[in-house]
Order: structure tokens, then C-alpha cells, then sequence
């Protein structure tokens, strides 16, 4: 990996970003959202194998494999909801060997340049990966992976990670996050709530959801009301359990109250499975808009995720699960799904919402001026296809320019390839070093402004926006 | 303020860029839009202080403080329609304060861009604002105010502002246009007649001010048809005291006519305070088709700015009405929309429409189309979130290649911020200057060329798109 | 034309950029899809005249000349259908002569770029268009048109054109393509089936084209089954006259099965004359599910034109016919209208879909998600407005990073002016390897990958893509 990787082009430009970057490249690493499990962490168990570690886990790998014609069977992937992979799924070495041979297909993809600076900087090997050098490289990880150096805590430790934020159903107990914390593990780990499941009426697996959560909340999910006062009751256990934020993933960012009546008689309907498409649509909504009154009161900070469409392809969903690589970004829009919600809290002193969209229109012309004038309102980072280096050039000349730096959430890894951390707030690093640096060789920033925001932009910005 | 400042990072561009700039850095400045006041012009009072005139007014300096947790309040905002602010309203010097406590939140916008080069320009003062220099800065500026050459005429004319138009009411008298041509005053000031407040008959205050406008035009608004001919006797009003132009502000650009019967029975039933939301869409829709009518008759060039949901914060609303920094902008379309309005008007000679967006993807997708092929259309500058150096740069790069540069509008300042005009100009004309310098140095474009373009962005091309 | 034209401004990149260009500067021309007419190569008349050749039927030249004023009769248009011009059209000298006077609003367009590019390249004409040198330049074209080698064929051939798509009516007898087959011509002319008139029961001539495909076919089309059953014969015909792909052109993507029975209804009321707009739009949707269902099948590579509102302006339709520069993109999405035709055929090993847009926004949010997952999904080239050099890099920028090289079409020309050919490829190349000197001097990709990935991008990947 060259030192300037992603710093520019242009000799000016590049060793003003190198200047910049060189004073945050070993920063601490605050990671506010993303997808690392505390049971695994807690558990501390060696990573199986390369190709467990790196390849079938992660949908951004394989769905490019899936793409170039490679069945998802050949890259370790099982049965929906099967761990480890049963028999007939491939052979690991197998696995790595498919990526190997589709090395080609990654090239100018963030996936690929992750990787190898993962290889590079977490194992030390500084190769590309190909067909030539793919069983060498194989076994070198995994002879790595043995040691107890490259269990999940020592790695992170290693990685100076000062705080890491998992993702958790609010029917989650927190056991290995309060394991952990006793532990004395050198990093902080924080729990996030993320009540999607119980958001829609018309999932399957709703009614059970809510016994489950009646069980662990102590209050009878059986109405509306109950279900609102279970969660108010998780959110608190979250926070003492040292979350500061809960996250929600929504098709689009509508949030459109109900009276209480309405929703209490949807959540009977559908309790009896008897609700339409549009009853649960209103429900889901107007749960959106309830979570915002929440956080308004208890100061968790919101973050909201819109404008995905899960499980695109159903034989993939059905045959492999989720998060299989599958799920398609759609036009968003912000300022109309979300008017009710910020004239209800928007102002409010304890109110806080990070928007996070994958329709990249919606920076400039919803985002970064509902940013720019709601003091709750942040503009969350470039999320999931949009982490990449043009991508997040883009992101940061669409929105500074009306909402300035400090509205902005501080980079967001969202990854659950532990791994990959490091060479992902680095990739951040270097962009925000590159584009400050353009600001100042173009005379719009003083140097002396652009070193306090590069720092900024890994400290004061995430810790302020999260409430860290 | 660095001389090469957003002329480009990479030398080759620059120097170019700082030949082609050179042309037209003193250029006489055309304003065909904007929303300086001419009764104001008239007055031609001093400034009152540093904060009356640089922040409280400007919803582009408080939005951003606003966003910061600062109330409008501290920032000498008062009750809607109040002015000077009700006491309680924070001092100016306590609002000069806050804003430069808050002077980091504006790294990389353009408002910061502007005020700089505005104290720098207007006032002498060549430094960054900030707590150390705040007090010292306002005391220098408000010593300046109280001088002749500080007052609103004298500096028009030492920013060499050849033609100002300003944005008025249908039922303005345009008394003060009269004085001041009468006056002698160096800069042309011609008025532009904006009738949003008669296209909705569902808004508040609508029949009041229809009878205003009979009064005025001496025709009775109580009908539709009325209303039309009245419109009609000020369009030819304004057109006598040198108006070439009207605008229009719009949700959306849907223009779609009503028979006179449809019309007139809205119309009637609006009066009686009956009418339902769809009737007065359909109203509104119908209105801006009679506009385009009006304007393939009368030759005056019909400026569309469409998309902005005005006035998001309702309570903000209530509190400090209009234009206080919460109009956020929506998705728009143009091709469909406009479709029966161009396919009535869009090739009459007489027809000329300025479209303006803030949602970017509209540039390269509708309206560069349009204006390439339809005689009638120009794209408008970037407007409003969009005119800020790394936005204007797309807006060239998207329009371009289909509408080339004569169907575009010229640089437009939009700006109720009299102080910022020269140095929202020059900021246009820099960028410009790069854009052509940037083809010339990818070969795209002759050295030739870039100098006969760069002098007819601000002389020919806005002239023309404007009929000046 | 400069050497180094379209390859970077920055020196480094462009050293780089030069490299990668030369490497494919002169590889054969791959055209799979384009409107260049059979019939025109079988009989390989001369041109008639320069504005014939390069002015009069091409709509990207005509539409900027239009917008600026000129009417279309004087650039030799003829009412609808007719050809040649009829009497009282412009003269070919003076409709050169309205080229050259308005030639500066053809700056920075690439129209401006492949004209002069082609009057160089083809006709060794190097210098600028403009009043000055219109008339000679006119004459010396005019000379070179009566010379044996600036036949349609010959021309070709020295093009280095390898494979020529063309498009066709599936009524099309493909004797054109056949005689040239039998001609010898050294250059692989192929049809690509486009079926876009059967698909609309509500358009004009609906009834009587299906009556023409059922004589070529040999299949009654009264029913909605045999229309079915005749387009597949002839997709079956085009495939032994060497077709590899369809093509298909809709406003919108949504593509819906409907029942047999569903689909027969609307045809029989359809060709009496009874069916609704609704009716009409569900047969349409449908058809383009039932092209899928084939194209899984018989594995012609369907390609798909959506989001153009065609014939924008109705009174230059109803004179002038289709194809007269006023056919205007609207916002498009994919994610969700593809969703049930992915979901029926999307992992089909025979299945292959190239999906283009001229809504860019389409390009990061939707297209390369969809080609990053599904084997069968590629992104077209940029389509349109879109093949400029600016709209390139912005497409390369937003693909690159989701969906790799390897899922992207390669370069279309799209054309049906023959002259521009070697023009609009040539300026793909140099865009292209302008982007992968950047990759590299960014250190995201070494120079070896750019030397592969230039290659492949001109011959690999489309012809991996197009089945060719």
C-alpha cells in the first residue's frame, strides 16, 4: 500500500493532505455504529478460518462474487439461519480460491482496497491477492489466526479502538456487554438499540417478537401502550448499560403520528393477524414518530437509516437469510416524511437524529439544509455503497457547503468485519485530510483552520454528535 | 483574501484561470434578480449597525447559528413583521458576539466566503472574523456605517452595479423605481413583479389582497377573470417603469390549465372561504400556465423558481414568520410539469422562461434538455443552497455538454444582502473563469474562445437571457 | 484536435493517461448497438451532401440550433416521414451556413467534439468551424463525398469497425443484413430486435403493424399468444441473421406480469378500438416482463432504454415525425420496477440484461447495486445526454466503486450519424483511460491492473457483455 494512497493527485494538494493526515493516521478510533457482535467479543474465541473471517460473513465481498456468476453455496454461505455453515457448503481454502480467481472483479472497489490494507496492516502482508499468490496467503493468515494476538480483543485493542457501539435488539439481556465491562477490557463497548422488528405488524414473527419482549421488559406487549412502555423500558436499560444512541432502518423516512386509539386498535387487529398492508404502513410510521418523542425525553441520540429495499431477490432471502448481499438503495426524500416529526422535536434541547441515506441526491438538497438550520438534525455519513473514496468526496462537497463541517456525524464504519476497522477509518482519514487540503490549496480554508477540523472531524465531532 | 482564491488548485488551471478572470474581475455588475429594496434605495438611510446590516436580516447567517442550538432570539430576530426587532431582541453588538464565537461553524460554506470577502472588499478589513478580532471589527465597521459613502446608493455605485432589479408586489406603485430615476441615481433600478400571493386562493389573506390590487389597478378582483386583467394593467404598469422581467416561487412546477368556467368557480368559491386543497392546486396550476400566457403576449421574461417547501418549522414560522432559514428544498421534475405550458408558449417568439432549481439532478436530466431544444427556456443560475463554489462547479459541468453556455442564464445574486453583491459576483466570475480554464487546459476549448465566454457570461449572456 | 485532448489537466495523470490511451488507440471498433441502416450500407450510396451527412438527420446537432432559434426547415427538415426534403426546405449550403454562425453555442458540447473530431479525423479537415472557413470547408467536404472511399462501406472499413449493430422491427425481413453477409463486407453487421411498437395496444398503428408481423411471421397475431408466439419466431430469425441482443425503449422500467388471460382481454378490446389508457400501460408492463421471459430463453442480451418522455413537444412532432430533439429524461428508478422480472429471471443462466438511464441518479443508487449482485444484471454506458466527457467521469465515478469494470457494458455509440463513430469511441478511450490514471496516481490501482482493465474495456468486457 503506497503512503499517499487516496491523498490526491495533485502535488500540492497531496502534501497538504499528507500534513493533515499524518496528524490523525494513529488517532483513537471511535467507532458510534456498527455491526461487531458482544457475544463474540465476550466469548474472545479465535477467527475459524481466512475465509470465515474475511469472505463469507461479508455481503460486500460476496455479493460481487454472486454478481460475476459464483453461486453463494461456493463461498461458505448455508442454510438462513445456519452457523456454521452446514456440510456441502465449500471448503474455506475453496472459498479463498474463488476470490483469488475474481481478483480483477474488485479492482476499484473500496472491498478490494479494504482488504488489502487489512492484509497489510493487521496481518503484514503487503501483497496483492491473485491466483499466484492466493495459497500462500492462505496459509500465512492462517497460521495468524492461531495466535492469540489475533483473537477479537487483542485486535481491537491493537486497533485503538477507544469506544465501539454494537447494534441490539432491545429484547437482548446486555449480558456480554456488562461481561465485558467487567472485564476491564481496554475497549469501551456500547450497546444500540435498533427496534425495527418491532416496528412492523405485518412481519412475520411479530406477535412472538413481542412475548419475548414482554418476558425480558416485565410489561405485557399485548397493546399499544404496553409495547411503548417495554421499550421505554429497554431504552433505559441500554443506558445503563452506556448506550447513547439507538438506530432504526426504515424502506422510507415517513413518520406520521397516529392518535392512540388507531394504533391501539392496529396492534389488536394485527395481534390477531387481521391487518391490512395500509394499517401496518401507519403503524410503522407513526412507531417512527414515537421513537422520536422518546428520544426526545430519555436524550438517546437517533440515528435513522432510510431508503433501503431489503432482500430485493426473495430465492436468496429465502434459501440464505438477510444481509446476503441483495438488499437495493431507492430515491429517498427527507424534508416532507420528517416535517411532522421536527416541528414536534426538532428544537427540542434533548432531541437528536442523524439521517443516514444511500440515495446521495438527497445530501445537498434535503440533508445538509435540514442540518443547517434544525439544531437536532445531523447529517450522518456516507453509508454502506457510498463508502468509498469518490463516493465520500461527493458526500462532503455536497453538504459543507450548506451545513458546514460540525452538523456532520463524523465517520461511520457500520462494518461487522471486525478486521476491517482500522483500514476503514483510515480510508475516512486520509479523505477528509484530502479534502481539507483542497480547500486550502484553492484559498477557501487557512491551514491553521484545516489542522483544528481534521482533528475534529475523529474527536469533537463524533463524540459531540453521539453524545460519546 | 488570497488573490488565486477558487481559481483552482492545479497551476496549469490556475494560470489560465487567472487570465481569463482578469477580464472581467472589474466588469460592470448586471443584477437581474434579486431583493435589495427600493424603497430602501430611496430612503438611502445609513446602515444601523454592523448587525442589522450583515447578520440579523440574512437567513443564510442565522440558519447555520440557529442549527448551532443559538435561538433567533440573540440574534435580533423579533416577532413576525416587527421591525426594528421589540426590545428583548438581543443588542447588535451581542449578536455580532455570537456569531463570531460561532465563526467555525462556518469553515467551507460559502457565507462565510462572502462576509469575509465583503469586509475585505466593501470595508478594508482583510482579516478573519473570530473572538479575538470580533469586538475591534465591530467598532471599525460601525464607524464606517455612519459615513456618506457607506449609505445603499453610494455603495451601489462604487460596486459598479449597472443594473439592479428588484422584487415586488403586483399592487407596488413602484413609487419609489419612479424616485429613483428621477433622482439620478447611476444605477438603473428596475422592478420585477412577483404574484405568488394571488395564485393561491387557499392562503391566508388572499381576498384582502385582492381587493388591494383592485384598488391599485382600478379593475374588481372579485372574479377570476378580474383578477387576470388586473395582473395584466400591472404587468404593463412594471413594464413602464422598466421591468423586463417577472418571477414566480412554486412547490412545484406543475402548470396545467383550467377552462374559465373551472377558474372562475374556484375563484368565486375561494372568496366565500369554501374552497378544498385540491381546488386550490388546480388554481394555483392553472395560474402559472395564465402567467406563461401573459408573458408570450407581453414579452416580459418569466423567471420559475420551483421546489422549496417554505417554511418548515411551523412554530418558527409563527414566531418570526417568513425567510427566517427553514425552507427546505424537495425533489422536482420539470419535463412533465411544463409540458402543456411549452407546448402552448415554447415556441413563441415573445415567450422567454429563467428555470431554477435546487435539486441539482435536475440540471443535466430536464433542464439542460429543455433549454436545448426549446428557443424559450434558460437555465437559471444555481440558486439558493446550490450557489457556492463546489455546486456552481457542477452546475457548469452538468448543463454544459447539452445546453452549452448560451442558454444559460448568467449569474444571478438573488441576494437581500447589498454588501454581498459584488463579492457573490466575483465569486461567480472566478468560478467561471476556472471552468472555461479547465476545458482550455483538457483541450476541449480554444484560449480564443474561453476569452470571448468568460466576457459574455457577464455582459451578453445575462443581457440577453433577461432582455436588458 | 490536440493530442492530449479529454486526458487530464494535471501532468501526472495525463503522462498516465496517454499511456493507457495509446495501448488502445487504434483497437478494432466494437458497435453493439447503434442506428446506423442496413439498407443504407447494402446500398452504399454516397452522401448527398455535407449538411445531409452531418447536419440535417442528426437531432443532437439540430436541437442546439433549434434552441437558439433556428427553425427546422431551415436544417433541411421535411414534414414528417418524408425523404428527401421536400421542396421549400433549406438549401444543404445554407443549412451549413446556419451551423457555422452559430457555432460558439456549440462550446464545450460534445457535439462540438465529435464534429470537429470526425472533419479531422475522416476527412483530414483540422481546423475550427465558424463563419470564416464555412464555405471552403463545405466545398471540401462536398469534393471528398464524390470519392469512391467515402462510401458508406469503405468508410467503415477504414473505420476499423469489427462488429455494427443495428436496430430492427422484428417485421424487418433482414435482407439488408443478409446481402451484406453475402457481400463479403469485412465488417460483422448484425440486427438487434426492437419490438417497442407491438408493445403499446393504445398507440396509433398498433392494429395494422401486427398485421404486417403476422404475414413476415406466419402467425396470427388476433390474440395476444400468437403475438407472443410470433415475436419469438422472429427474435429466432434475427438470432440466424447473427443477433445477439434486443433492444427495448420505455418512459418507465416497471415491468408486471399479468395473467393470459389478463394480457388476452386487453388485446381483443385493443384491437377494437376499446381499451384504456390503464389498460394500455398494464399490457405494455407486461410485455416487457413477457421480452424477460424470452430473453431467459432464447438468450439474446435485452437491453433496456428507460426513462425518456419522447416527442416533448407535440407540434413539432405531428410536423417533423420522432427523432427531433425533443425527447426529455425524467427521473427514473429501477430497484423496485425490475423487482418481480429479477426476482422471475434475474439469476437465470441464459438471462442477461443491460440497463441504461439517462437519470444519472439511477447510476450509484440503483444500477450498480442491482449489477453487484445479480449475474445477469449490467450498467449500459452512459446513454444520451449522458456521453459527454464530464457525464463519463461522473458515470465511471458512481459505478466504478459499487459494481467494478467487469459488470459494466463497455462503451455504445448509440449513433446513427456513421461519420462519428470512430469519434464517439475514441473519445470513451481516452475518457477511460484518463479515469484509471487517476485510480492509479491515487494509488488505488497499480499501473499493471490499468494496463489490463484499458484492453478489456474496448474488447473483453463488451464483448462479455453483448454475447458477441
Amino acid at each position: 500500500m503506497h503512503p499517499d494512497r487516496l491523498l490526491g493527485t495533485e502535488p500540492a494538494v497531496r502534501e497538504l493532505a499528507r500534513e493533515f493526515y499524518g496528524e490523525v493516521a494513529d488517532a483513537p478510533i471511535i467507532s458510534p455504529h456498527g455491526h461487531v457482535s458482544a457475544r463474540m467479543l465476550a466469548a474472545d474465541e479465535p477467527f475459524r478460518d481466512p475465509a470465515a473471517l474475511l469472505i463469507t460473513p461479508d455481503h460486500y465481498v460476496t455479493r460481487l462474487l454472486h454478481s460475476a456468476g459464483v453461486p453463494l453455496e461456493a463461498l461458505g454461505l448455508g442454510a438462513a439461519g445456519q452457523s456454521p455453515p452446514p456440510s456441502g457448503a465449500a471448503a474455506p481454502r475453496a472459498v479463498w480460491w474463488t476470490l483469488a480467481e475474481n481478483w480483477k472483479r474488485f479492482a476499484g472497489t473500496p472491498v478490494r482496497y479494504w482488504f488489502e490494507d487489512t492484509l497489510a496492516r493487521v496481518f503484514g502482508l503487503d501483497v496483492e491477492l491473485g491466483p499466484a499468490r492466493a495459497e500462500r496467503l492462505y496459509d500465512q493468515l492462517a497460521e495468524q489466526l492461531a495466535r492469540p494476538e489475533f483473537r477479537p480483543r487483542a485486535l481491537l485493542e491493537r486497533f485503538g479502538v477507544e469506544v465501539l457501539a454494537t447494534t441490539d435488539d432491545p429484547a437482548d439481556t446486555l449480558e456480554h456487554h456488562a461481561a465485558l465491562a467487567a472485564a476491564g477490557f481496554g475497549v469501551r463497548v456500547i450497546p444500540t438499540l435498533r427496534a425495527d422488528a418491532y416496528m412492523d405488524p405485518a412481519a412475520a414473527g411479530w406477535a412472538g417478537r413481542l412475548e419475548v419482549l414482554a418476558q425480558v421488559s416485565g410489561v405485557d406487549c399485548g397493546s399499544y401502550r404496553g409495547l411503548l412502555e417495554a421499550l421505554r423500558r429497554r431504552r433505559e436499560h441500554f443506558r445503563s448499560h452506556g448506550a447513547t444512541a439507538t438506530d432504526t432502518g426504515v424502506v422510507d423516512a415517513w413518520a406520521v403520528p397516529l392518535t392512540d386509539g388507531e394504533a391501539e386498535a392496529i396492534h389488536r387487529r394485527a395481534l390477531a393477524g387481521e391487518t391490512s398492508d395500509q394499517e401496518a404502513l401507519a403503524y410503522r410510521r407513526n412507531m417512527l414518530f414515537q421513537f422520536a418523542l422518546m428520544a426526545a425525553e430519555d436524550g438517546l441520540v437517533m440515528q435513522l437509516h432510510a431508503g433501503v429495499l431489503r432482500n430485493h431477490h426473495r430465492p436468496t432471502y429465502e434459501r440464505f437469510g438477510p444481509d446476503t448481499g441483495h438488499d437495493i438503495p431507492v430515491a429517498s426524500e427527507f424534508a416532507r416524511p420528517l416535517r411532522e416529526l421536527l416541528n414536534a422535536v426538532g428544537t427540542s434541547p434533548r432531541f437528536r437524529i442523524v439521517l443516514f441515506t444511500t440515495d446521495e441526491t438527497a445530501f445537498s438538497r434535503e440533508l445538509a439544509p435540514l442540518a443547517g438550520f434544525y439544531p437536532s438534525v445531523f447529517v450522518g455519513a456516507p453509508w454502506w455503497f457510498l463508502d468509498a473514496p469518490a463516493a465520500v468526496r461527493r458526500f462532503r462537497a455536497a453538504v459543507t457547503e450548506t451545513a458546514g463541517f460540525y452538523k456532520t456525524s463524523g465517520f461511520v464504519d457500520d462494518t461487522r468485519a471486525l478486521c476491517s476497522i482500522p483500514s476503514r477509518h483510515d480510508m475516512s482519514r486520509r479523505l477528509d485530510a484530502r479534502y481539507l487540503a483542497e480547500l486550502v490549496a484553492d484559498h477557501q480554508l487557512s491551514e491553521d483552520e484545516a489542522h483544528v477540523l481534521v482533528r475534529a472531524l475523529v474527536d469533537e465531532i463524533p463524540r459531540g454528535a453521539f453524545r460519546l
